[in-house]
Protein backbone atom coordinates (compact mmCIF):
# COMPACT_ATOMS: atom_id res chain seq x y z
CA UNK A 1 0.00 0.00 0.00
CA UNK A 2 2.74 2.53 0.77
CA UNK A 3 4.67 1.51 -2.37
CA UNK A 4 1.23 1.98 -4.16
CA UNK A 5 0.62 5.17 -2.29
CA UNK A 6 -2.84 4.59 -1.19
CA UNK A 7 -3.95 5.24 1.93
CA UNK A 8 -5.48 2.44 4.59
CA UNK A 9 -5.97 1.25 7.98
CA UNK A 10 -3.96 -1.42 9.33
CA UNK A 11 -5.93 -4.28 11.46
CA UNK A 12 -3.79 -6.90 13.17
CA UNK A 13 -5.06 -10.22 13.53
CA UNK A 14 -3.79 -13.50 15.40
CA UNK A 15 -3.48 -16.72 13.53
CA UNK A 16 -6.19 -18.39 14.46
CA UNK A 17 -8.53 -16.00 14.04
CA UNK A 18 -7.69 -15.34 10.24
CA UNK A 19 -10.06 -17.83 8.99
CA UNK A 20 -13.04 -16.30 10.85
CA UNK A 21 -12.18 -12.94 9.87
CA UNK A 22 -11.87 -14.15 5.92
CA UNK A 23 -15.18 -15.63 5.64
CA UNK A 24 -16.87 -12.95 7.53
CA UNK A 25 -15.61 -10.35 5.03
CA UNK A 26 -15.86 -12.41 2.22
CA UNK A 27 -12.18 -13.68 1.26
CA UNK A 28 -11.22 -16.70 -0.38
CA UNK A 29 -8.64 -19.14 0.92
CA UNK A 30 -5.78 -18.69 -1.28
CA UNK A 31 -3.97 -22.13 -0.64
CA UNK A 32 -5.08 -25.80 0.84
CA UNK A 33 -3.74 -27.54 3.93
CA UNK A 34 -2.06 -30.95 3.76
CA UNK A 35 -5.26 -32.43 4.52
CA UNK A 36 -6.96 -30.50 1.72
CA UNK A 37 -8.52 -28.07 3.46
CA UNK A 38 -8.84 -24.72 2.48
CA UNK A 39 -6.04 -22.44 4.34
CA UNK A 40 -6.83 -18.55 4.43
CA UNK A 41 -4.03 -16.46 5.12
CA UNK A 42 -2.64 -13.05 5.46
CA UNK A 43 -2.22 -10.08 3.73
CA UNK A 44 -6.52 -9.86 2.75
CA UNK A 45 -7.56 -6.22 1.95
CA UNK A 46 -10.77 -4.78 2.51
CA UNK A 47 -11.42 -1.69 -0.05
CA UNK A 48 -14.38 0.05 1.56
CA UNK A 49 -14.09 2.25 -1.97
CA UNK A 50 -15.13 -0.37 -4.07
CA UNK A 51 -16.38 -3.23 -1.50
CA UNK A 52 -14.00 -5.82 -3.03
CA UNK A 53 -12.04 -8.40 -0.97
CA UNK A 54 -9.06 -9.36 -2.23
CA UNK A 55 -6.53 -11.96 -0.33
CA UNK A 56 -2.48 -12.97 -1.42
CA UNK A 57 -0.06 -10.96 -2.20
CA UNK A 58 -0.18 -11.13 -5.73
CA UNK A 59 -3.77 -10.40 -6.57
CA UNK A 60 -3.96 -7.51 -4.27
CA UNK A 61 -1.30 -6.38 -6.10
CA UNK A 62 -2.93 -6.95 -9.47
CA UNK A 63 -6.17 -5.56 -7.96
CA UNK A 64 -4.13 -2.71 -6.83
CA UNK A 65 -3.08 -1.34 -10.16
CA UNK A 66 -6.19 -1.95 -11.73
CA UNK A 67 -7.99 -0.22 -9.60
CA UNK A 68 -5.56 2.69 -8.64
CA UNK A 69 -4.05 3.17 -12.30
CA UNK A 70 -2.57 6.65 -10.78
CA UNK A 71 -0.59 4.98 -8.65
CA UNK A 72 2.74 3.51 -8.63
CA UNK A 73 2.54 0.59 -11.26
CA UNK A 74 3.03 -2.58 -8.41
CA UNK A 75 3.39 -4.78 -12.12
CA UNK A 76 4.41 -3.09 -14.92
CA UNK A 77 3.38 -4.59 -18.11
CA UNK A 78 4.17 -7.62 -19.11
CA UNK A 79 6.04 -8.42 -15.43
CA UNK A 80 4.13 -10.49 -13.60
CA UNK A 81 5.66 -14.36 -14.80
CA UNK A 82 9.11 -12.45 -14.18
CA UNK A 83 7.51 -11.21 -10.61
CA UNK A 84 6.67 -15.04 -10.10
CA UNK A 85 10.55 -16.40 -11.17
CA UNK A 86 11.81 -13.70 -8.71
CA UNK A 87 10.00 -14.40 -5.97
CA UNK A 88 10.78 -18.13 -6.74
CA UNK A 89 14.36 -17.44 -6.71
CA UNK A 90 14.73 -15.79 -3.44
CA UNK A 91 12.81 -18.26 -1.50
CA UNK A 92 15.40 -20.49 -3.26
CA UNK A 93 18.34 -18.41 -2.15
CA UNK A 94 17.13 -17.80 1.45
CA UNK A 95 15.47 -21.52 1.65
CA UNK A 96 18.27 -23.00 4.49
CA UNK A 97 17.08 -20.35 6.93
CA UNK A 98 13.90 -20.93 6.60
CA UNK A 99 13.21 -23.22 9.49
CA UNK A 100 15.27 -21.12 11.50
CA UNK A 101 13.12 -18.31 10.59
CA UNK A 102 10.42 -20.33 11.57
CA UNK A 103 11.07 -20.87 14.96
CA UNK A 104 12.42 -17.41 15.70
CA UNK A 105 8.83 -16.08 14.74
CA UNK A 106 7.26 -18.26 17.09
CA UNK A 107 9.20 -17.19 19.71
CA UNK A 108 8.26 -13.65 19.04
CA UNK A 109 4.18 -13.66 18.58
CA UNK A 110 1.57 -12.96 20.82
CA UNK A 111 0.58 -15.89 22.87
CA UNK A 112 -2.42 -17.26 21.10
CA UNK A 113 -0.83 -16.89 17.89
CA UNK A 114 2.38 -18.88 19.42
CA UNK A 115 0.26 -21.57 20.32
CA UNK A 116 -1.21 -22.07 16.72
CA UNK A 117 2.09 -21.52 14.78
CA UNK A 118 4.02 -23.80 17.01
CA UNK A 119 0.77 -26.26 16.89
CA UNK A 120 0.51 -25.83 12.23
CA UNK A 121 4.24 -25.88 11.90
CA UNK A 122 5.45 -28.89 14.20
CA UNK A 123 2.50 -30.83 12.69
CA UNK A 124 4.03 -30.04 9.13
CA UNK A 125 7.40 -30.63 10.04
CA UNK A 126 7.13 -33.58 12.42
CA UNK A 127 9.39 -31.95 15.61
CA UNK A 128 9.02 -29.50 18.10
CA UNK A 129 9.91 -25.78 16.97
CA UNK A 130 13.28 -26.07 18.96
CA UNK A 131 14.57 -28.81 16.46
CA UNK A 132 13.28 -26.76 13.80
CA UNK A 133 17.24 -24.63 14.40
CA UNK A 134 19.55 -25.44 17.28
CA UNK A 135 22.32 -23.35 17.47
CA UNK A 136 25.43 -25.01 16.49
CA UNK A 137 26.98 -26.23 13.43
CA UNK A 138 23.11 -26.96 11.36
CA UNK A 139 22.84 -23.85 12.05
CA UNK A 140 25.80 -22.89 10.76
CA UNK A 141 26.12 -24.25 8.18
CA UNK A 142 22.43 -23.28 7.03
CA UNK A 143 23.48 -19.51 7.22
CA UNK A 144 26.29 -20.30 5.46
CA UNK A 145 24.32 -21.63 2.85
CA UNK A 146 22.12 -19.17 2.46
CA UNK A 147 24.84 -16.88 1.89
CA UNK A 148 25.92 -18.37 -0.45
CA UNK A 149 22.22 -18.86 -2.39
CA UNK A 150 21.93 -14.59 -2.12
CA UNK A 151 25.48 -14.61 -4.19
CA UNK A 152 22.71 -15.33 -7.68
CA UNK A 153 20.44 -12.71 -6.43
CA UNK A 154 23.14 -10.26 -6.08
CA UNK A 155 24.11 -11.36 -9.04
CA UNK A 156 20.55 -10.88 -10.88
CA UNK A 157 20.51 -7.59 -9.10
CA UNK A 158 23.75 -5.95 -10.30
CA UNK A 159 22.11 -6.47 -13.45
CA UNK A 160 19.73 -3.57 -13.16
CA UNK A 161 21.99 -0.77 -13.17
CA UNK A 162 22.53 0.27 -9.92
CA UNK A 163 19.24 1.86 -9.07
CA UNK A 164 18.01 1.27 -5.30
CA UNK A 165 15.23 -1.45 -6.42
CA UNK A 166 14.88 -4.62 -8.11
CA UNK A 167 13.62 -2.88 -11.39
CA UNK A 168 16.32 -0.21 -11.03
CA UNK A 169 15.14 3.30 -10.18
CA UNK A 170 11.23 2.54 -10.05
CA UNK A 171 10.07 0.76 -6.79
CA UNK A 172 7.85 -2.47 -7.51
CA UNK A 173 5.53 -5.14 -6.51
CA UNK A 174 8.99 -6.88 -6.70
CA UNK A 175 10.23 -4.57 -3.99
CA UNK A 176 7.31 -6.27 -2.30
CA UNK A 177 8.92 -9.71 -2.85
CA UNK A 178 12.87 -9.33 -1.86
CA UNK A 179 11.52 -6.21 0.86
CA UNK A 180 9.34 -8.26 2.65
CA UNK A 181 11.57 -11.48 2.77
CA UNK A 182 14.63 -9.27 4.43
CA UNK A 183 12.35 -6.77 6.40
CA UNK A 184 11.28 -10.95 8.13
CA UNK A 185 14.83 -11.64 8.58
CA UNK A 186 15.80 -8.24 9.92
CA UNK A 187 13.06 -8.26 12.73
CA UNK A 188 12.71 -11.52 13.38
CA UNK A 189 16.37 -11.89 14.01
CA UNK A 190 16.53 -8.36 15.64
CA UNK A 191 17.81 -5.16 13.73
CA UNK A 192 20.97 -5.19 16.07
CA UNK A 193 21.70 -8.20 16.37
CA UNK A 194 24.86 -10.20 15.16
CA UNK A 195 22.69 -12.47 12.81
CA UNK A 196 20.84 -9.37 10.99
CA UNK A 197 24.23 -7.12 10.93
CA UNK A 198 26.17 -10.41 9.65
CA UNK A 199 23.33 -10.69 7.13
CA UNK A 200 23.09 -7.01 6.24
CA UNK A 201 26.98 -7.23 5.66
CA UNK A 202 26.90 -9.95 2.36
CA UNK A 203 27.26 -8.95 -0.88
CA UNK A 204 29.15 -5.95 -0.20
CA UNK A 205 26.18 -4.38 2.39
CA UNK A 206 23.92 -5.32 -0.32
CA UNK A 207 20.75 -6.39 1.84
CA UNK A 208 21.39 -3.98 4.26
CA UNK A 209 21.75 -0.93 1.87
CA UNK A 210 18.55 -2.34 0.46
CA UNK A 211 16.74 -2.40 3.26
CA UNK A 212 17.51 1.70 4.07
CA UNK A 213 16.51 2.25 0.83
CA UNK A 214 12.65 0.53 1.49
CA UNK A 215 12.85 2.40 4.88
CA UNK A 216 10.51 5.34 3.00
CA UNK A 217 8.17 2.56 2.43
CA UNK A 218 8.08 0.89 5.74
CA UNK A 219 5.79 2.62 7.96
CA UNK A 220 2.88 0.38 8.91
CA UNK A 221 -0.31 2.92 9.13
CA UNK B 1 18.58 -11.32 -34.13
CA UNK B 2 15.25 -12.09 -35.21
CA UNK B 3 13.47 -10.90 -32.15
CA UNK B 4 15.24 -7.80 -32.26
CA UNK B 5 14.23 -7.90 -36.03
CA UNK B 6 18.14 -6.59 -37.47
CA UNK B 7 20.04 -8.70 -40.72
CA UNK B 8 22.97 -10.89 -39.86
CA UNK B 9 24.98 -13.80 -41.17
CA UNK B 10 25.82 -16.39 -39.06
CA UNK B 11 29.17 -18.52 -39.01
CA UNK B 12 28.84 -21.66 -37.65
CA UNK B 13 32.18 -22.66 -35.34
CA UNK B 14 33.37 -25.67 -34.08
CA UNK B 15 33.73 -26.16 -30.49
CA UNK B 16 38.04 -25.94 -30.76
CA UNK B 17 37.83 -23.35 -32.37
CA UNK B 18 35.78 -21.09 -30.60
CA UNK B 19 38.71 -19.45 -28.53
CA UNK B 20 41.01 -18.64 -31.56
CA UNK B 21 38.11 -17.19 -33.36
CA UNK B 22 37.39 -15.47 -30.64
CA UNK B 23 40.80 -13.71 -29.78
CA UNK B 24 41.30 -12.93 -33.67
CA UNK B 25 37.71 -10.87 -33.56
CA UNK B 26 38.30 -9.74 -30.26
CA UNK B 27 35.94 -10.90 -28.12
CA UNK B 28 36.61 -11.12 -24.39
CA UNK B 29 35.98 -14.56 -22.66
CA UNK B 30 32.81 -14.83 -20.78
CA UNK B 31 33.24 -17.12 -18.08
CA UNK B 32 36.37 -19.14 -16.07
CA UNK B 33 36.74 -22.83 -16.75
CA UNK B 34 37.65 -24.77 -12.93
CA UNK B 35 41.41 -24.50 -13.34
CA UNK B 36 40.94 -20.66 -13.28
CA UNK B 37 41.62 -20.29 -17.31
CA UNK B 38 39.49 -17.50 -19.69
CA UNK B 39 36.56 -19.52 -21.11
CA UNK B 40 35.55 -17.72 -24.54
CA UNK B 41 31.30 -18.96 -25.58
CA UNK B 42 29.13 -18.58 -28.33
CA UNK B 43 27.38 -16.47 -29.19
CA UNK B 44 29.75 -13.69 -29.96
CA UNK B 45 28.35 -11.17 -32.55
CA UNK B 46 30.70 -8.77 -34.75
CA UNK B 47 28.45 -5.45 -35.71
CA UNK B 48 30.26 -4.47 -39.34
CA UNK B 49 28.16 -1.17 -38.14
CA UNK B 50 29.92 -0.39 -35.49
CA UNK B 51 32.86 -2.39 -35.65
CA UNK B 52 31.97 -3.83 -31.68
CA UNK B 53 32.06 -7.77 -31.00
CA UNK B 54 30.31 -9.02 -28.10
CA UNK B 55 29.95 -12.03 -26.64
CA UNK B 56 27.77 -13.49 -23.74
CA UNK B 57 23.72 -13.88 -24.95
CA UNK B 58 22.50 -10.93 -22.29
CA UNK B 59 24.98 -8.55 -23.15
CA UNK B 60 24.89 -8.99 -26.73
CA UNK B 61 21.00 -8.27 -26.12
CA UNK B 62 21.57 -5.16 -24.29
CA UNK B 63 24.24 -3.91 -26.43
CA UNK B 64 21.46 -4.03 -29.62
CA UNK B 65 18.75 -2.82 -27.50
CA UNK B 66 21.37 0.50 -27.00
CA UNK B 67 23.15 -0.14 -31.01
CA UNK B 68 19.45 -0.26 -32.61
CA UNK B 69 16.87 1.22 -30.47
CA UNK B 70 14.03 1.42 -32.88
CA UNK B 71 13.75 -2.80 -32.93
CA UNK B 72 12.25 -5.09 -30.92
CA UNK B 73 12.96 -3.77 -27.09
CA UNK B 74 14.83 -7.09 -25.91
CA UNK B 75 15.41 -6.22 -22.06
CA UNK B 76 12.09 -3.44 -21.37
CA UNK B 77 13.00 -0.95 -19.39
CA UNK B 78 13.95 -2.08 -15.52
CA UNK B 79 13.45 -6.01 -16.49
CA UNK B 80 17.45 -6.88 -16.44
CA UNK B 81 17.14 -8.14 -12.62
CA UNK B 82 14.37 -9.66 -12.92
CA UNK B 83 15.13 -11.70 -16.68
CA UNK B 84 18.12 -12.66 -14.32
CA UNK B 85 16.02 -14.38 -12.01
CA UNK B 86 13.68 -16.15 -14.51
CA UNK B 87 16.92 -17.72 -16.54
CA UNK B 88 18.22 -19.13 -13.37
CA UNK B 89 14.30 -20.65 -12.49
CA UNK B 90 14.36 -22.49 -15.83
CA UNK B 91 17.46 -23.64 -15.17
CA UNK B 92 16.42 -24.94 -11.96
CA UNK B 93 13.24 -26.36 -13.80
CA UNK B 94 15.40 -27.87 -15.73
CA UNK B 95 18.45 -29.05 -14.29
CA UNK B 96 17.68 -32.93 -13.46
CA UNK B 97 18.34 -33.48 -17.54
CA UNK B 98 20.90 -31.18 -18.04
CA UNK B 99 23.49 -34.20 -18.11
CA UNK B 100 21.16 -36.32 -20.32
CA UNK B 101 20.96 -33.06 -22.62
CA UNK B 102 24.41 -32.86 -22.57
CA UNK B 103 25.32 -36.10 -23.62
CA UNK B 104 22.78 -36.29 -26.53
CA UNK B 105 24.75 -32.89 -27.52
CA UNK B 106 27.53 -34.74 -27.51
CA UNK B 107 25.86 -37.37 -30.39
CA UNK B 108 25.30 -35.15 -32.90
CA UNK B 109 27.54 -32.54 -33.18
CA UNK B 110 30.68 -32.76 -35.90
CA UNK B 111 33.36 -35.22 -34.76
CA UNK B 112 36.23 -32.24 -33.97
CA UNK B 113 33.51 -30.61 -31.59
CA UNK B 114 32.16 -33.82 -30.46
CA UNK B 115 35.74 -34.83 -29.28
CA UNK B 116 36.21 -31.31 -27.74
CA UNK B 117 32.64 -30.92 -25.99
CA UNK B 118 33.39 -35.22 -25.25
CA UNK B 119 36.85 -34.26 -23.31
CA UNK B 120 35.92 -31.07 -21.60
CA UNK B 121 32.42 -32.42 -20.38
CA UNK B 122 33.95 -35.88 -19.20
CA UNK B 123 36.27 -34.11 -17.32
CA UNK B 124 34.05 -31.72 -15.30
CA UNK B 125 31.75 -34.52 -14.37
CA UNK B 126 34.24 -37.17 -13.99
CA UNK B 127 32.79 -40.03 -16.05
CA UNK B 128 32.32 -41.18 -20.00
CA UNK B 129 29.41 -39.06 -21.55
CA UNK B 130 27.36 -43.01 -21.95
CA UNK B 131 27.66 -42.86 -18.04
CA UNK B 132 26.15 -39.17 -17.78
CA UNK B 133 22.39 -40.45 -18.45
CA UNK B 134 22.12 -43.88 -19.49
CA UNK B 135 18.57 -45.26 -20.52
CA UNK B 136 16.69 -46.91 -17.91
CA UNK B 137 15.45 -45.92 -13.83
CA UNK B 138 17.64 -42.99 -13.15
CA UNK B 139 16.72 -41.43 -16.72
CA UNK B 140 13.11 -41.71 -16.40
CA UNK B 141 13.64 -40.37 -12.40
CA UNK B 142 15.95 -37.25 -13.66
CA UNK B 143 12.72 -36.75 -16.23
CA UNK B 144 9.87 -37.12 -14.00
CA UNK B 145 11.87 -34.35 -11.52
CA UNK B 146 11.70 -32.32 -14.63
CA UNK B 147 8.58 -32.58 -14.75
CA UNK B 148 7.70 -31.83 -11.93
CA UNK B 149 10.51 -28.64 -11.97
CA UNK B 150 8.22 -27.03 -14.33
CA UNK B 151 5.32 -27.26 -12.88
CA UNK B 152 6.78 -24.05 -10.78
CA UNK B 153 7.64 -22.28 -14.25
CA UNK B 154 4.02 -23.21 -15.51
CA UNK B 155 2.72 -21.37 -12.72
CA UNK B 156 4.66 -18.48 -13.73
CA UNK B 157 4.02 -18.16 -17.54
CA UNK B 158 0.08 -18.35 -16.24
CA UNK B 159 0.23 -15.30 -14.35
CA UNK B 160 0.71 -13.48 -17.94
CA UNK B 161 -2.76 -13.25 -19.16
CA UNK B 162 -2.84 -15.46 -21.53
CA UNK B 163 -0.16 -13.82 -24.07
CA UNK B 164 1.98 -16.07 -26.35
CA UNK B 165 5.06 -14.89 -24.90
CA UNK B 166 6.93 -14.98 -21.50
CA UNK B 167 6.02 -11.15 -21.16
CA UNK B 168 2.70 -11.73 -22.46
CA UNK B 169 2.25 -10.63 -26.36
CA UNK B 170 5.60 -8.84 -26.77
CA UNK B 171 8.65 -10.88 -27.73
CA UNK B 172 11.34 -10.32 -25.56
CA UNK B 173 14.74 -11.64 -23.96
CA UNK B 174 12.90 -13.90 -21.76
CA UNK B 175 11.60 -15.53 -24.62
CA UNK B 176 14.77 -16.12 -25.99
CA UNK B 177 16.27 -17.76 -22.57
CA UNK B 178 12.78 -20.06 -22.23
CA UNK B 179 12.64 -20.59 -25.84
CA UNK B 180 16.77 -20.96 -25.89
CA UNK B 181 16.31 -23.97 -23.30
CA UNK B 182 13.20 -25.40 -24.84
CA UNK B 183 14.18 -25.50 -28.51
CA UNK B 184 17.73 -26.87 -26.98
CA UNK B 185 15.66 -30.22 -25.37
CA UNK B 186 13.60 -30.62 -28.85
CA UNK B 187 16.36 -30.34 -31.26
CA UNK B 188 18.81 -32.58 -29.83
CA UNK B 189 15.79 -35.38 -28.54
CA UNK B 190 14.33 -35.00 -31.93
CA UNK B 191 11.09 -33.06 -32.78
CA UNK B 192 9.50 -36.29 -33.51
CA UNK B 193 11.01 -38.69 -31.02
CA UNK B 194 8.54 -39.75 -27.73
CA UNK B 195 10.96 -37.78 -25.74
CA UNK B 196 9.86 -34.07 -26.82
CA UNK B 197 6.80 -35.36 -27.41
CA UNK B 198 6.25 -36.19 -23.97
CA UNK B 199 8.09 -32.82 -23.17
CA UNK B 200 5.73 -30.91 -25.28
CA UNK B 201 2.67 -31.96 -24.09
CA UNK B 202 3.21 -31.35 -20.24
CA UNK B 203 1.75 -28.77 -18.37
CA UNK B 204 -1.71 -28.98 -20.68
CA UNK B 205 0.84 -28.69 -24.26
CA UNK B 206 2.22 -25.74 -22.99
CA UNK B 207 6.06 -26.12 -24.07
CA UNK B 208 4.96 -27.56 -27.70
CA UNK B 209 2.68 -24.38 -28.29
CA UNK B 210 5.00 -22.39 -27.01
CA UNK B 211 7.86 -23.49 -28.96
CA UNK B 212 5.34 -23.45 -32.20
CA UNK B 213 4.57 -19.23 -31.14
CA UNK B 214 8.50 -19.31 -31.48
CA UNK B 215 8.53 -20.25 -35.12
CA UNK B 216 8.30 -17.36 -36.53
CA UNK B 217 11.71 -16.45 -34.93
CA UNK B 218 13.46 -19.82 -35.29
CA UNK B 219 14.42 -19.66 -38.72
CA UNK B 220 18.79 -19.65 -38.66
CA UNK B 221 20.16 -16.74 -41.53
Amino acid sequence: MNIKGVAYKTEWVEYPDIEALAKKIGAPPTSTNADGSPLYTLPMINDPNTGKVVADSFLIAEYLDATYPSGTTLLPPGTKALMAALEAGVIGGLGSIFLHQLAISCYILNPSSEKYFRATREANYGRKIEEFSPAGAQREADWAKTKEGLVAVDGWLSKNGGGKFVMGDNITYADGILGGWMTWIKITNGENSAAWKDFASWNGGRWGTYITNLQPFATVL
